[in-house]
């Protein structure tokens, strides 16, 4: 099983604005972080539909569930490459499942934390990688956790200042460099992570 | 007078581990950050010998002058393209000048801030580029201050945990990418500072 992490990040780190949630999903000034998703140039559409057309099945936390779910969220239509390609089974991390979905995705909640939840998107991937979306708090434990195969950091033009820090204090990592794909909007680099030295 | 300020960063943010000074230049495990410098591959090798040669002056930081000049610093043949171009003039951002300096370069020290320290530089450096070379906190103030044309980042593919942020809190910043450079040992990216939208 191969697992991706993915996710934009500003260039001082941030995953998302100040106060994030369902009302404004990329916290305040967060936008542009994602706009290589909003401005797309055929870089960056490439890359959209790529990752979304190889994904075998997504983890994703609770709190980006209730932005997706959320009224500002995705529409069955939109969202995940649901346009193009259909859309994966999709594994929720959290404490309690919620009472209603709005969305009729197929979504499934695992209460026994990330590794859990990566282990049966796992199995519901076939040979498809497992794609890790965020947010930052599930990305970094999985990262931790030594889950993680690749990372796939888009990398805005902009330093926010504030908001969601993708790695947070104490994490150390090393990484070898996969691939690099630069856009007008952002700096996509794959991540691998590296083996320890024997 | 075109100002760039260079720097390598790893992943998350860090300039250099934690506790750099004179006795461990990069800090704690910082060293890592330098990898593309220390490692270089002909990427890498191509944009150093590029970034020296078309210097025409560097401002740096107090703390960063003292590990250059320090008992672990640069030699007169070697440090900032001595071996292959001879040296820029250096001007150092300090509160009070040092009582002596080691190395036999060209040093020059402004006790006025940032801003006087790149104008100082912009006199000497005729129609080359001035260069700011760091640390993060002069880095930081210039941005902070529009005094910065070109942002060159040298994004190490390591995740550090702590050190020296290159940003800091509170600090918003928008910008074009210019170019990026991939190499086996960093991502290579330089960005042109935002105009304002009219």
């Amino acid at each position: 099983m191969i697992v991706i992490a993915d996710i934009s990040m500003s260039l001082d780190g941030f995953v998302t604005g100040p106060d994030p949630g369902p009302d404004s999903g990329l916290g305040r000034d967060g936008e542009g972080i994602h706009d290589w998703v909003m401005k797309a140039d055929d870089v960056d559409r490439a890359i959209l539909e790529e990752i979304t057309a190889a994904t075998g099945a997504v983890v994703m936390g609770r709190k980006l569930f209730d932005v997706i779910d959320g009224p500002h969220g995705w529409n069955d239509e939109m969202g995940y490459g649901a346009d193009q390609v259909g859309t994966p089974p999709f594994f929720v991390v959290t404490h309690e499942p919620p009472a209603s979905v709005r969305l009729g995705l197929d979504f499934t909640f695992v209460t026994g934390g990330v590794a859990d939840a990566v282990a049966a998107a796992g199995a519901a991937a076939g040979d498809r990688p497992v794609v890790i979306m965020g947010g930052g708090d599930v990305i970094r434990q999985a990262v931790e956790s030594g889950l993680v195969d690749e990372l796939r950091i888009h990398l805005s033009p902009l330093v926010l200042g504030e908001g969601t820090p993708l790695f947070g204090p104490g994490l150390r990592a090393d990484f070898d460099i996969a691939e690099v794909r630069p856009s007008a909007n952002a700096t996509h680099i794959t991540y691998r992570t590296r083996s320890p030295e024997p």
